[in-house]
C-alpha cells in the first residue's frame, strides 16, 4: 500500500482500539487528515493530559482529577450506603439510572480463579479497611450476574459475616420488556426462585 | 455523569470520528485509560506529526511525505497511463487490486451541481496542465459509478476532446459473484448495454 508512513503508523495505533480493524482505522485516519489541524492538536493534548490528570479516588477508587472523586465529595450522597461494583463503566451505568444516592466502591475486577485473579488482585482489602473506619448501614453487592461476579459477591458475603453490616445483592430475574417465552431458562429459573410477595 | 472532565473531553473528541457515538467513544476512552502511558503518547505524537508530515504530491495529488508521492517516484510505473480518481481511498482501492501499473491523478472530489461543487473546486485545471507537459497514451476515468462520478467523467471527456489522448472509462456491470436474479435493474441494464464480444 502506497500510503505515507505517518498515516500508516496512525492506522496501526488506531487499529488497537477495541472493535476497530484496519478498515475502520484507515477511515478514522483519513477523517483526521481532512479535519483542521486544531482537531488533531486538541486530541493530542487531551491524550497527554489523560494519564496525568485522571487518577483513582483514594476512598472509592472511582476516577477523579483530585484526591477524592465527585461522588465522595458530594455532601448530598448518603455515606452510609456503599455500592460495590466491578468497574468504572458499571458505576457509570448505575449512576445513569438515577436510582442510587449512596457512594461506591470500585473493585477494579472480579475474583476469577480461571484467570488467576484472586481477592488480593482487586480492591478487597481497601473495602475492608473502609468498613472499619466508616459507619455503614448497607453494603450493596452490584458485581455482575455471571460466574466471576457471583463468585466475588459470595466471597465478600462470607468475608463480611464477622462485620455487623447488612449485605444485599442486586436483584436478578426477567429484564424489563422481557418475554417469558424467549427468556433463557437460567434467568427464568432464577426469577421464579427469587419471587417476592406482591 | 460523574466522570472526570479530561475523560469527558476525550469522549467528546473521539465521538466526532466517523461512525463513533458516545457509547463507543466512552469505550475507547476507558481503553486508553487502561493502556500504558506510552500508547497515548505515541498516538499524540503521530497525531501532531500527521498534518505536518503528510501533504499532497505536487504532480498527482496523492498523499506523500516528500515533494512527490511514492507512485510518481517509482520508476517501474508507466508514466504514460493516468488513472483519474475522486479520492485517496479510491486510489488505495485500485492499488489493492494489483492490476494497475500506471500513475494517478486524484481530483479530491467530484463535480456535483447539487452540492455546489464545480470543476474549479477539484483538481481539473491541474490535470489539464499535466496533460500539456506530459506524454500520455491513455487517460482512464475511474470516478465513481454514481451521479456525481458519471457527471465528472462526462465533463472531463468533453473537456479533453481538443487534446489528442485516448480517454477510457472503467467498466460498469454485474459485479463478481453477482446473481442476475438479485441485481438491481439499473446495473443489469447497464451490463446488457455494455456487452462485449467474447
Amino acid at each position: 500500500m502506497q500510503i505515507p508512513e505517518t498515516l500508516n503508523r496512525l492506522v496501526r495505533l488506531l487499529g488497537k482500539l477495541p472493535g476497530v480493524g484496519e478498515k475502520t482505522a484507515t477511515r478514522f485516519a483519513f477523517f483526521l487528515l481532512d479535519e483542521p489541524l486544531e482537531f488533531s492538536q486538541d486530541l493530542a493534548r487531551v491524550l497527554l493530559a489523560l494519564k496525568e490528570n485522571v487518577r483513582l479516588c483514594s476512598r472509592c477508587f472511582n476516577l477523579t482529577e483530585s484526591e477524592r472523586c465527585r461522588i465522595c465529595d458530594d455532601l448530598r450522597r448518603q455515606n452510609g450506603t456503599i455500592c460495590v461494583v466491578e468497574t468504572i463503566p458499571d458505576l457509570v451505568a448505575i449512576e445513569r439510572t438515577g436510582e442510587f444516592s449512596g457512594t461506591y466502591h470500585v473493585l477494579h475486577g472480579a475474583i476469577s480463579p480461571l484467570s488467576g485473579i484472586g481477592p488480593n488482585d482487586i480492591k478487597v482489602r481497601e473495602l475492608l479497611e473502609r468498613l472499619k473506619s466508616e459507619t455503614v448501614q448497607e453494603l450493596i453487592l452490584a458485581t455482575n450476574i455471571n460466574v466471576d461476579g457471583e463468585a466475588t459477591a459470595l466471597y465478600l458475603k462470607k468475608l463480611l459475616t464477622s462485620i455487623d453490616v447488612p449485605v444485599t445483592r442486586i436483584a436478578s430475574g426477567v429484564p424489563l420488556g422481557g418475554d417469558l417465552e424467549h427468556i433463557d431458562k437460567g434467568t427464568l429459573g432464577r426469577a421464579l426462585a427469587n419471587r417476592r410477595p406482591l
